[in-house]
């Protein structure tokens, strides 16, 4: 938290603020800042600084083109951040129509596709496919609730890549996977998880 | 296959095989009966035996009426047996829009969707979620390809099951998982998978 700053002063410090890091929401400001809410939005249309929304998005474009086993489109959340061949974060936010009808939890295979695919996107190979993955879903999943997942490629053996996903709401993990991709050529008839341990670590 | 029979003959029979089994193609009986699949399609209509997709429809239309921990709608692909607390199969295939990009493999998430709803739908219990899921993919698989998956409850354990999801295409083993889950009350907010050793066999 910031005292409270002159407008001029608190302008550069906001452009500053956005440029370390773009994902921080406009409650968030309000509080580093000490100002309203209402303030941190008209400051965002005076500076030119679009909604989190448009900021992710445009960060998330910029991956995309980074990207090489899958394609950007086919990411099931956000992915804002990638280190091809190390690690990847992405966002997620369920909607309603995800729900079970009986529970209203989100689907487990809506979690598993954004782990699935933030998996194939930071592995640095032109296409892989999943062959094993072990999942845990810690917590239920609601409608509202902010899927940040982060992704690390923990080693990589001749054509197979060992990928764990942990997803977290807030500070909570909710999900964790462990991956293993097998890199593929032409070939994509060949043989997957056959040939892979289950329990390989 | 049986030797070539009088029209009538062949029509009786025709009625017996499907009241046997509704999930024979018209290929099938045309190898069955030694008559053109052309001349299955006719008796078909003759007797007022609706064609295949009709049938598995109606199967699994009564099926969906039996599950409890899932609805009907929700399961991915068409239930086409289920025995609630012990077994179940299904049906799916998948279409050209589940397909990745560049390797026109149909997406792990699909696959593992089908498998997941099935194992919710064996369960006898009200409410259910995923705690644990150890899956293998073990061929890619295709459009037009026909996924039968089979899920068996291999035993319980307090508000656990375990479920095992075997899926195969013809007689190739594509897809297995071993889930489980938990069976939940009102309080949906509890622990899942966390309290489950990850590789409880």
């Amino acid at each position: 938290m910031i005292a409270k700053l002159s407008k001029k002063e608190r302008h550069k410090q906001l452009n500053k603020k956005i440029q370390e890091n773009p994902f921080y929401t406009d409650d968030e400001l309000s509080e580093i800042f000490s100002v309203s809410v209402q303030t941190i939005r008209l400051d965002r249309m005076e500076l030119g600084i679009p909604e989190l929304r448009e900021r992710i998005k445009t960060v998330a474009e910029k991956n995309y083109q980074k990207v090489k086993a899958i394609v950007g489109s086919e990411i099931v959340g956000e992915l804002i951040d990638l280190e091809l061949g190390k690690k990847g974060i992405s966002i997620f936010e369920p909607t309603s129509d995800m729900t079970f009808l009986k529970t209203k939890v989100i689907r487990g295979h809506y979690i598993y596709s954004q782990a699935e695919s933030l998996a194939i996107s930071v592995i640095d190979a032109d296409v892989a496919l999943i062959g094993v993955a072990n999942i845990k879903y810690k917590y239920p999943v609601k409608v509202g609730d902010k899927l940040i997942a982060k992704a690390e490629v923990i080693r990589q053996r001749g054509n197979k890549y060992f990928v764990w996903v942990k997803i977290k709401i807030k500070n909570k993990e909710v999900f964790r996977g462990k991956f293993i991709l097998v890199s593929i050529m032409e070939d994509i008839s060949q043989k997957r998880g056959d040939e892979i341990s289950e329990n390989s670590d």
